[in-house]
C-alpha cells in the first residue's frame, strides 16, 4: 500500500477522531471571542515547506490547536456581520462524505450528478420558475451572477465569444445603486466595461427607480448603444431590499432587455409562504442568482444559477474537448453536463449537503428558518425604535438591519455621529462579544446587523443594543 | 435551541456515523464497478422537493444506499480517465474540520487566511517562483487559468476594466494546439474572444513551435493587432506534454507579453528534484495555473493561481465595497484580502486540505507520489511497446500514455482502427474493470490513460492491457 492510502481502520480512526474535534469545536463555539482573531499568534504559520512530513495525528494537533481555534465566528449566535450564515451541522456531515467520494461533477451517469440536477429543480421550485429552468450550483453569489451575465450577454451579443466586445456596440447593463460589487466585477470580468454599467438611483426605501431606469435606456438608445441587461436586487446587501421585480419584469419585456435577478441573500426567502409575495416578478426572471450558503445553511460554499431558457447557458458555456470525446451508451452519458453550464471543468460534489439538508428539513423547516431571521431582524429594529438614544434607517425588509447610536438631548454633527458609531462598532468588536461590521449608506455610518443566523435569539439583540448604547455613552464622556 | 442547530453530542454521533460510512465506503471501494453508473436506478433522485423533513439518520441512511454506491471512481486503483486524482483520506478529514468552521476566507485575521497565505507561499516555492509571489486559491484549473488572464488581460490594457473591450485594438493570446479547453473559455469569458486565440501547431513531440509563434507574433502585429499573452502548457492535458518553457520565456521578454504558464495538472511536479529540469523556464512565468487537486492529491476543489508581481491581482479584482469598510487595527486587517486576488467575495476555506496535506507528507512525501505515477506511466508504456499487437502514440512526457490496439498482421483503414479502439474503450469500461476515456490526436483515435493515482500498480497497467488485446481480438472475432 502506498503511504498516501490509509487502510478503512486507520480512516475509521481518524475520522472519529475528526468528529470528536468537530464536536468539541461546536461546545466551545461561545467560550472566547465571537472572532477568532490571530493577531500575536500570527508566526506559528510562519513555517518554511516542510522537507519531510509527520503523523497524521500531529497533523491534527496543529489544526486543533492553531486553526480551530481561530474561527471567523459565523458559527456564533453573535456573529451579524456581512451576510455569512452560520451553517447546518448536517451540512458539515455532507461536505465530509462528498469529499470521502470526491466526485468530479462535470458530467456522467454517477450520482453526484442526479444529485445536483435535483437540486436544481427543487431551487427552481422554490423561486417559483418553470420545471424546464437549467442551472447550476456556483462557488457563491459572485460566481452565480457572473455565469448568469455571462448568458446574457451571449443572448444579447450572439457572436461575442468569438469576436469579442472589441469593435461592437456597447452592450449596457443597468442596476440600481444599491447592486452588489460583484455585478461591477462581473461586468469588468466580461469585458463589457463597468463605464457601461448604469448605476440607477434609489427610492426612499433604497429601491430602485424604475422610472429613471426607463429614461436611462431611453438615452443610451439614443446614443446608439445597446440596452441589454438589468440587474433586481432580491435582497440587497446593504439593506436588505427588494426591487420591485414585477415593474422591472415589464420594463424588460418591454424593451426587450435580459431581466436577471440578483437574489444571493433574499432569493431563497420565497421558500416562505409568508414572505414570498415580497417578490412578485423574480418568477418572471431570465437568471436569478441564490445562494443555499446563505439561506438553505448549508457551510461555504454553494451558490446557485438559475437560468429560465433552455439552452442558454450551453450557448454561452459549451465547448468541445477531443479527451472528453465518449460512446452515446457509455457511463459519461448523464442527465446534465454542467461544465456546459458554467465556466468551471471539474467540480466538486457542493450539491450532497443541499440535497441532505432540503431533505433533512423540507420546505417547511427552511421556511420556519428564514422566518425566525426576519422575526429577529423586526424585533431589532422594534428595540432600537423604543429606545431615544437610537436610530432606525428602515423598517428591515428582511433581515438586515441599519442602526445607529444617536444620543438624544446632544447635538453631534454628522460627520461626529459617523464617527461615534464607528468606534462604537470597534469597542464591540473588540470586546470579542459581537462581531459585525459597519457600513455607510447615502455618506453615512450606520451599525449594520445582518442576521443569518439560525441560534439568534431575542436576548442576544437586546444584547447588542445595551451594549452598543453603553460603549457610546462611555465614548461619549471620554471613556 | 433551534431545530437546525445540534448538541455537541448529537453532533459527535452524526459525525461518527459519517465517519463509519467513509470507513466503508473505502473498505468496499474495490467491490464493484469502477464506475458507478446509475443508470435505471435514476428514478430514486425524482423526488419531488420535500414539504417536510426526516430524522438525519434517515437522509445519510438515502446517501448510503443511492449516493456513496455510485461513485465517479477516481479512488479506484483502475481510474485512468481525464486527470483526476484520488484523493489523500487526510484531505476528507480536513475538509470536514473546514467545513465544520465555514471560514469565509475573503480576508481578516482569522486562522484560514493565514493557512491560505501560508499555503501560497509553499506553491510559489516548490514552482521556483519568489518568495513576493501573490496567488489565490481556486475551485479548480479553469478558474485559475480565468483568474491570472484576467490579471494578464489588465496588465496589458490598463483601462480595460471600465472601457471593456469595446472600440480597442483586439488584444491577442497564444497557445498550441494542445492547450486545454479551459484557455479558450477563458479568453471568451474575458471578453477578448476566441478569434484572437492564436493556436500555434506543436512538434512531431506535441510541444508548442516557438518558429511559429514568433512568427505569428510578427504578422499579428504587422496587422495593428496587440499581441499581449503567450500561455505555455506544464503538462498538456491529451499528451502531458511540456512546452519549451524556456524558449517561451525568452520570447515574451523580447516582445513584452505576459509569459502565463497553464501548469494545472504537471507544474506541482516541481516538487520532485528529478522531474523539476522539464520545468525549466517555469520559474520566469509572469502566472502560473497549478492544482492541488491533481498532484498535491488533496480533493475537489482546489486550484491555485499564482502571479510574479505583487498588486497585479489586485489591479485586476479590487473592487470597494461600503460594507465591507473596517478599523485599520480590528480584526478585518488580516495579511491578505483575497477577494482582491479573484473573482469571488465569500470564499471557502480549501487551503487546510493542502497545508495538512503538506504538514503531513513534506516535500519528500509529494515528490515521492509523482514519481510514482511517472514510474507507472513509464511502466505501461514499455509494457505497451514490448506487446506486438499495440501502437504507443509518444513517450509520455509525464503520466500520461496514449496507445492503440493494433494487431499485427491485420490489414486496417486508419478509420477501422479508431472504431476498434473507441469499441476497446466502452467494452473495457462497460465492463467496470476500467475507468478512462479515449482520446483524439491528430485525428486519430488512443487509449488515454492518465495515472494521477498513488493506488495504481504495475499489475493494474498490465491487466489493463492484457485487456485491452483480449477485447481487441473479441470484437475482431466477431465476439
Amino acid at each position: 500500500m502506498h503511504e498516501f492510502d490509509l487502510d478503512p481502520e486507520e480512516v475509521r480512526r481518524l475520522g472519529h477522531r475528526a468528529a470528536d474535534l468537530v464536536a468539541d469545536h461546536c461546545a466551545t463555539r461561545t467560550n472566547g471571542p465571537v472572532f477568532g482573531k490571530v493577531g500575536g499568534g500570527a508566526a506559528v504559520f510562519d513555517e518554511p515547506l516542510p522537507e519531510v512530513g509527520c503523523p497524521a495525528d500531529e497533523v491534527l494537533d496543529a489544526a486543533r490547536e492553531h486553526v480551530l481555534t481561530h474561527p471567523f465566528g459565523n458559527s456564533h449566535p453573535r456573529f451579524f456581520a456581512f451576510i455569512n450564515a452560520t451553517a447546518d451541522p448536517l451540512g458539515t456531515v455532507a461536505d465530509y462524505l462528498a469529499s470521502a467520494m470526491n466526485s468530479n461533477c462535470w458530467g456522467g451517469d454517477h450520482a453526484a450528478i442526479h444529485v445536483e440536477d435535483r437540486v436544481i429543480h427543487w431551487i427552481a421550485e422554490i423561486l417559483g420558475l418553470p420545471a424546464s429552468t437549467e442551472g447550476i450550483l456556483t462557488s457563491g453569489g459572485s460566481m452565480a451572477n457572473f455565469t448568469a451575465l455571462a448568458a446574457a450577454r451571449r443572448a444579447k451579443s450572439p457572436r461575442v465569444r468569438e469576436d469579442g466586445l472589441v469593435g461592437t456596440l456597447p452592450l449596457v447593463v443597468y442596476a440600481s445603486e444599491e447592486a452588489h460589487s460583484c455585478v461591477d466585477k462581473a461586468v469588468d470580468l466580461l469585458g463589457m466595461g463597468t463605464r457601461q454599467l448604469r448605476t440607477i438611483p434609489t427610492d426612499e426605501r433604497f429601491r430602485i427607480r424604475v422610472d429613471l431606469l426607463r429614461k436611462a435606456i431611453e438615452v443610451d438608445r439614443a446614443d446608439g448603444l445597446r440596452p441589454a441587461i438589468v440587474v433586481g436586487n432580491a435582497g440587497s446587501v446593504n439593506t436588505g431590499v427588494i426591487d420591485p421585480l414585477d415593474e422591472l419584469a415589464d420594463t424588460c419585456a418591454r424593451e426587450d432587455l435580459w431581466f436577471h435577478v440578483d437574489g444571493a441573500y433574499g432569493a431563497m426567502a420565497c421558500v416562505s409562504p409568508e414572505l414570498r409575495p415580497l417578490f412578485v416578478g423574480l418568477e418572471r426572471a431570465d437568471s436569478v442568482a441564490t445562494d443555499p450558503h446563505k439561506w438553505l445553511y448549508v457551510p461555504f460554499e454553494a451558490g446557485a444559477t438559475l437560468v429560465r431558457e433552455p439552452g442558454r447557458l450551453a450557448d454561452a458555456f459549451r465547448r468541445p474537448a477531443a479527451y472528453l470525446v465518449h460512446d452515446p451508451d457509455g457511463p459519461l452519458v448523464g442527465p446534465v453536463l454542467f461544465n456546459e453550464r458554467g465556466p468551471e471543468l471539474s467540480r466538486g460534489f457542493k450539491a450532497l449537503k443541499v440535497w441532505m439538508g432540503l431533505k433533512r428539513h423540507g420546505r417547511k423547516g427552511y421556511a420556519a428558518a428564514v422566518e425566525h431571521d426576519v422575526a429577529m431582524a423586526r424585533f431589532l429594529a422594534e428595540e432600537v425604535r423604543g429606545r431615544e438614544d437610537f436610530e432606525l434607517l428602515a423598517e428591515p425588509g428582511l433581515s438586515i438591519v441599519n442602526f445607529r447610536y444617536r444620543p438624544r438631548g446632544r447635538m453631534l454633527e454628522e460627520a461626529d455621529l459617523d464617527r461615534l458609531n464607528r468606534r462604537i462598532a470597534n469597542r464591540l468588536v473588540a470586546s470579542g462579544a459581537f462581531f459585525f461590521a459597519p457600513t455607510i449608506v447615502r455618506g453615512r455610518t450606520w451599525l449594520r446587523i445582518a442576521i443569518v443566523n439560525f441560534r439568534t435569539r431575542e436576548d442576544d439583540l437586546q444584547a447588542l443594543v445595551d451594549e452598543a448604547a453603553r460603549a457610546g455613552r462611555a465614548i461619549l464622556d471620554g471613556d
